[in-house]
């Protein structure tokens, strides 16, 4: 199969998205159009990514997508088809929440693990997920396969977190926290910051 | 001053952060390229929508960027040099980090209100920002002139209290439920689902 560009893998994911949301089946190229804001053709040429075991016949392109096809598709195209494990870092308020949060079940990804440095917080914290002080992350990552991780540590002991993760073998990192981690290029960070999110917001309504 | 187009704001918006954590100054064109992933070319594009009172000159360009210069520049162009004021909607586990999260007082928006439909929970969080009953919305949104929302409500509620906020008043939302909110065109929404931001690293690692 042809590599998909990042921006591509980007737009696919947002659709796959907008197509499990939407609630329509099936869903036409003009309300993909208005749900995305992308051309007809860049929603046709990402599509031609998935390659040959989802043609146009398949997918639908004239009479509209078929999320039922098309967001499996794209699953399986991303490399989404399999699960992986993650751990939540640091269980103050914000790791607490997402320690609890029902969506992950649904979804291809598994919460293994949560760690603190605080040894009084992973015994005093409820979680149906098991916790550990942040000195046996190495151990514990190792031992249950964790992959990604959520960091929920505060701005000033982020970058600390994110070399002990790096060192027990994360290679994935979504960081809340909002600081620009120093870290090798192979190493893949996604921030999320809620700040970020209102300017996003707030530039629109402008 | 010209019409910004969206995608040029969001790169704008990225930028300003990117310089804003950098540490550097002046960043390079090159460190720019490195640090965004985007071209020279598309990036002195969107600077040059800042207008005439940022040229080249003060903000540089060859000589690099000047995050002192350019991080004010943009939030200038962007509409971002007032404060806006906002709510949290939902008082649950991720509501109240958000309510308590420091970050927003160095930024341009100002926590004002929090809500939640269960009066028990009003009562019972610790705040230092005052929390209201959910009917309690639509007075106090407007006795303090609140522009924004972020929604933390169960994806079940969610519809209803964006209903709720856009009647009265609310223009623009950062929504955290994992759910495609109906809403007119007029209002501004942001998805910020976890699940995706662990999608579009998975998608890279592979």
């Amino acid at each position: 199969m042809e590599q998909i560009p990042l921006p591509a893998k980007e737009r696919l994911l947002y659709l796959m998205r907008v197509l499990e949301k939407s609630g329509m089946n099936p869903v036409t190229s003009t309300q993909v159009e208005a749900l995305t804001g992308w051309s007809s053709h860049t929603i046709r040429k990402d599509i031609s990514y998935l390659g040959g075991d989802c043609d146009g016949s398949a997918i639908g392109s004239s009479s509209g997508y078929h999320p039922a096809i098309l967001a499996p598709a794209i699953k399986k195209a991303l490399g989404l088809d399999r699960r992986r494990r993650f751990c939540v870092v640091g269980l103050g308020r914000l790791g607490s929440a997402y320690l609890n949060f029902r969506g992950f079940e649904l979804e291809e990804f598994e919460l293994i693990a949560g760690f603190d440095t605080n040894v009084n917080r992973v015994e005093i914290v409820r979680s149906s997920v098991p916790l550990y002080p942040a000195y046996k992350m190495a151990e514990v990552i190792h031992r249950f396969a964790i992959e990604l991780a959520l960091l929920c540590v505060p701005e000033e002991a982020a970058q600390a977190a994110v070399e002990k993760l790096i060192a027990a073998g994360i290679r994935g990192i979504v960081n809340f926290a909002p600081v620009a981690l120093r870290v090798s290029p192979e190493i893949v960070i996604r921030n999320v910051y809620v700040v970020d999110a209102l300017r996003a917001v707030a530039v629109r309504m402008t």
